[in-house]
């Protein structure tokens, strides 16, 4: 398990949405208050895009715990974004800490990063990979099974033609949850499957929550329509645009915080409400 | 703050002192519960004797978090010792987390590692640098303010002619005790020091619990006399002879666990059981 | 490419092995002399056997450079083995430098470590994969062609039925040099393999010098028979055996080093001389 | 020993300054051609300013070597600024491999790096200390003499009330050079230093070539002035102000290299030509 948010809206400085918030991702590296363990301490990775030098968004990680990382905390302090992953890992016991296992994950303009566990992964990992086209598989450098997942929606994406990028990223999402979710029926030992994935092409993004656990809800998400940051003055890219913030925990006391629904992937556009569609099928509800 | 172990007996596996107890110094890198804040994930130390190879002990730092370090798990398993000491940091915001910063410290054959902080030690640092001879100040590379109490240890101990080693040592932390209080007095705004210090030459050990804060305890502190772990058999140094284990937190639910008394120096040789003196004065009690 | 070293001996420390060589593997690490380009800085690691703690060796790795890492020399200093490998590597481009990818690689009792190339690995990575049975394909964790290769001795030791361990050892390093070239040949490009493969179970050991590069020599591997390392004194394990080292360049300046023949794989038991085999049928020659 | 670059002039993208060019710093971190050992592998260091979001430079130091790391890779490509500091570390035996030690230091809006040596720095670390004031003193965290002998620089910058902002970062620098040269006529045993130093404050900078070796030259530097690597666009910070580049060693085939004289200190101003002063004195030539 983790923690993660993600932001879209007008460009704001990194350390407004990940360092000074009451309650940031750095403070929940340490003190996350919507699991049973209140530590996310096995490294942590940022992700931004830049379109203005590059299509391809930069990726910062790191194997030390993100609250005491000066280099972190330096990056954060100077650099702006318009579009922002970030992510503290707790990690299982299978996979080790080291670089390759951190989030995000990138794929061309994509970012990926994900809360939650794939269930019985150990005896799906195999079939899960031989099931992706050779793009999706050389994309996998660690043993997590994030990255995997990840390799999985790259091939239902590849797979995809809907003409409208972010219900094509919605529709890849659902069907591969829908895939991993048969991949660990026909292989596992009846493990559930937490599956909270944001994922971003610097312009759009989506973020399911769900999980299969019939005893159990998904892992906590929430999202924020609205300005929660200063943007960084009349230059800034996307100014006056309306923001929107998810996170695994309400990064502030702001009443205007709201639950993605369980079951269901929350659709961002830039300036644009948030749309929503059913985390299996990828339709509207 | 930080958590610490000390370790003085038959020769054991590693493992078995810092992964195996049910209360282990590794749990207590996550799960400490005599502190306020449970976490001590600002890196870790071990060192310890092999005096069949170097008078020199060893030392295994790093910036990572322990419950997660492969590389600790891996020598743990495999390297026996009969002195080990072992440390979980828990960063203060003035010092950096790097690997100059990370306990115990080394210098000759002793080893070194503190669990509290100097009162004011920002004010403090100049003129306790600028008290000690140039043999102790040339062993300061790093920022912490355990390092510079180890340099008024080094310097205490040259001046210290008493001929019974750990009585040597046992004057020599507590006239540093003693030296560092006047200094904060003498430099500081008031602040209270937390001075659990643990010092080794691999075959003696003091480990001193203390606070001049008026209002509080000092941080806790146990020893355990008799055997905990298992031996390495048959040909294991020092078999048969009692060991003494010291420890922030009781590692074990074994009863026979006590309190370092408040206010005192615990002095261990191996084979005997433990003394105690003053922390001030270093006098028998 | 990389530098590689392995002893099997009677107990020596680590640092007689590893530092204190005229040429040793540290030396290598920033001046070797048998390569292109001398550096070997993109991490480094150490496996050595301590049978009476563990049947499973330990692996000590990590992703700084070995010429500086203060860790490694301690520990070196105070341990000591009667089997050690040690790598020091050359990250080639497409796997990047972290924990999962630094040599030697471990497998229950097993440790591999490479120094070369499988060629045109990128296209051939799934068929390995896709051929090895599940102990082998689940043993993988980084996106080395080490690692790999490491996947195929595995699947096929555990195909072998002969009884004399080394032997076996040889005959899957031979199987596994086969069935790596066989996958190249169906699915690459025409890039030669260059196999130094070194794989040591802790009494025995084997290690392939071996390239199917038409115009070039295999990398280089040279062997030394007999005591080039003080032992630990009259408690050694294997006191006064005959030890023999191999090592990608040779340790010292002693006229006593031979080279392994290029296409051939020297198999080393305790006490015994060396014994040479053919790298792709494993028959004696 | 190290090799070190600086840049003043229009925004461009880090990875035009410090990845791109045929000689670039990165490549010089494996394969320096002005010094006797090639490799500068001990970890490296990038500070830049972004003004329109913070007076105080961003630090970003590691201790893996920088041709392999890839998050230097990806801020480089994604990070543009108007003034540009790097260093790639070769360490001396005195001073660990951790980050406090890597280079650029901070203090305030001023960043500092040096390539060299302070002669018998060992012996002159204290009275050095003990010479300047506490804001000075308590801005040092590590042991290196380049740290030290920033504290010297800072000292001399605040005694000093020039008002002409770049004149007094000069004669700061060549007042510390005095001192430091002092301190090791008094104190040490006829070590030469090297010092070639670079102090930037965002707007304007100082670099220093020289040594009192009497038998040798002082280590490389040259500059370049007018624009190597393509701005930002339309609104890069600075558009069209001439740029300089200072730099240990030619980053380019370009004929416009020149060489900083020995014993001489290069000053720059944003969008004028360089001038010089003398090392010792500080004053025009």
């Amino acid at each position: 398990m983790c923690r993660l948010m993600l932001y879209l809206g007008p460009e704001t400085r990194l350390s407004s949405l990940i360092v000074e918030p009451h309650h940031s991702l750095i403070r929940q590296s340490v003190h996350s208050e919507e699991r049973e363990e209140p530590l996310n301490g096995d490294g942590f990775g940022i992700g931004w895009y830049a379109s203005e030098h590059s299509p391809e968004p930069a990726v910062f990680r790191s194997i030390t715990p993100a609250w005491n990382n000066r280099n972190l905390l330096n990056l954060a302090r100077v650099v702006a974004s318009d579009c922002v992953l970030a992510h503290v890992r707790a990690a299982t016991q299978s996979s080790g800490v080291n670089e390759a296992n951190c989030h995000p994950f990138r794929w061309r303009e994509y970012l990926c990063m994900h809360n939650g566990d794939v269930g019985d992964f150990r005896l799906v990992r195999r079939k899960l990979l031989a099931s992706v086209r050779d793009e999706a598989f050389g994309n996998v450098y660690g043993s997590t099974d994030s990255e995997h997942f990840f390799a999985l929606f790259i091939d239902s994406l590849l797979a995809n033609e809907e003409a409208d990028p972010v219900l094509r990223m919605a529709q890849a999402l659902a069907q591969s949850i829908t895939r991993v979710l048969e991949l660990v029926h026909n292989l596992g030992e009846g493990g559930p499957s937490y599956l909270n994935i944001a994922i971003s092409d610097g312009e759009h993004a989506v973020v399911s929550r769900f999980t299969d656990d019939q005893g159990g809800a998904p892992e906590s998400l929430y999202y924020f329509t609205g300005q929660l940051y200063p943007d960084v003055g009349p230059n800034a890219k996307h100014k006056g645009t309306q923001a929107v913030t998810v996170s695994s925990e309400r990064l502030t006391a702001d009443p205007g915080w709201a639950e993605v629904p369980a079951g269901q992937i929350i659709l961002l556009r830039r300036d644009h409400a948030p749309q929503f569609v059913d985390a299996r099928t990828g339709r509207s509800l």
